[in-house]
């Protein structure tokens, strides 16, 4: 695709963004335009689409692929949680320990960083916890090649999930292709291996045009999940944001809410304006919170 | 070399390291115990030999490649500096702007993220100022392949400077042979480049005694730096331990103080206790008020 063709979409979506925006609809915690049909995957209403896309997070959805269904939907709030040390004096006990809380609760994952990923996948072989890397991160500011070198190291290593992130300072000089070229590379890497990518656009760093264009991008770029922040940014996940990736994505992507998430309250707040999963590292608080 | 060896080694640099510490040879500015003579390089009286190097230092060289005498010197504090910007909003303006201005200062290098090397390295061509990036940065903690690649990949657009990560959680686990070897594969790819590693240790990450061990391991994997900080941990350059990395590496190897420096009076604080090298933002700022 060439540049012009691509600046023509995003621009053409940025502007009909910039309209429902400006009739309120990305304020709350419902997207969908009353009225309006679903063109992503059903064609139905997008309203009460996005609706029962909604319920069944509340119900405790893992991930939810389209609108009319789930690929899986297992109860509590543990199977919505990556359950993340990404701190880089993370020693090899901390690890067996992150691994340790992750079966005994049943998260959705661990969220480390790469050199940790054979130590992981040992931890947690036969368990159904995942094994979630990140790549270019936190600053996403690599030549793509390293963001393919990590995934596909990772991906051998063990992990089923990565989390890179985007280039945000290509994205912030107008370089939309190299953007979206850079996350499509690692895509491609990722689902070669049968794993699942998520972009993180770490949305403190990007005006509201700017988290737009990069949900755009990373849908156009064949992502799994867009993903708010890395923890290391500015401020974390706010419920603004969320909703507004959920509005521009659609249903059928997922959307990470991560960076500050510290309570069970933290995370309603975040599925209830569309996150279908939540990076914490205060996991078993907000499970334990939950319980009680 | 088998763990068992490594480890032996390593204990008994930290336990000289430790003693001399306590005779208070590491608490000023001047390196080298009283009437020790030098072993890594000249077999002279240490003091006078570090003395010599600090002189040249003072004197504005830009790197010191042994007690005998230095490969390149140049005069000013602008050579002494790797003018920086790596935050991940950096537009491709701004990096225009940090290169021309390393142009017009004539800074030791530019530093930025790889993902800028190709543009950096056409801006620069034939003005004498070098491209620097950083590899694994600013966490360190990813696998040693993505590390090289990130280098290899650098220097292939460019980059005659590397600065990389050590693993600091493996270092916290006590693995150091993976340290020792991530290091070591890395400033491999460099050299047989032409390209010089910087090693940051992340300092505010450490004790003084995993300090002095991560340099003696940086020494030993024939890195050409060792360096503070990433500029993004939680503190950044101290002269404490910029004279304590230079009492453990000896006068043969740079030390970079990176992080928090913003003045010449910073940079004079650093440089008298044993920096050759210094990563600054407010480098411009910085040589300003030294021709003043």
């Amino acid at each position: 695709m060439v540049t012009s063709e691509l600046e023509q979409i995003v621009a053409g979506i940025g502007e009909a963004f910039l309209a429902r925006l400006g009739s309120g609809a990305a304020s709350g915690g419902c997207g969908g335009g009353g009225g309006k049909t679903c063109g992503s995957c059903c064609g139905s209403n997008a309203h009460s689409c996005v609706h029962k896309t909604r319920e069944i997070v509340a119900a405790g959805a893992d991930r939810v692929s389209s609108c009319h269904g789930v690929r899986k939907l297992e109860p509590g709030i543990a199977k919505l949680i990556d359950h993340t040390l990404l701190k880089p004096d993370a020693t090899r006990d901390d690890i067996r320990r992150l691994c340790a809380e992750a079966r005994t609760y049943g998260f959705a994952s661990v969220c480390l960083n790469s050199y940790w990923v054979p130590l992981a996948a040992r931890e947690l072989a036969g368990t159904g916890v995942k094994v979630c890397t990140v790549a270019g991160f936190p600053l996403g500011a690599c030549a793509t090649s390293v963001k393919v070198a990590e995934a596909e190291q990772a991906v051998r290593d063990g992990a089923q999930e990565v989390d890179m992130v985007i280039n945000v300072g290509a994205l912030r000089s107008g370089d939309l292709n190299t953007v979206k070229d850079d996350i499509q590379v690692v895509a491609e890497a990722c689902h070669r291996h049968g794993a699942i990518l998520k972009v993180i656009l770490e949305t403190a760093l990007l005006d509201n045009m700017q988290k737009a264009v990069a949900c755009t991008l990373a849908k156009m770029a064949n992502a799994d999940f867009v993903k708010t922040s890395t923890g290391f940014g500015p401020a974390g996940a706010t419920a603004e944001d969320v909703a507004l990736m959920r509005k521009v994505v659609g249903p059928e992507m997922g959307v990470k809410a991560a960076g500050g998430i510290r309570t069970l309250e933290d995370l309603k707040k975040m599925t209830a304006a569309g996150a279908t999963r939540i990076g914490a590292s205060a996991s078993v608080k907000i499970v334990e919170a939950a319980a009680a």
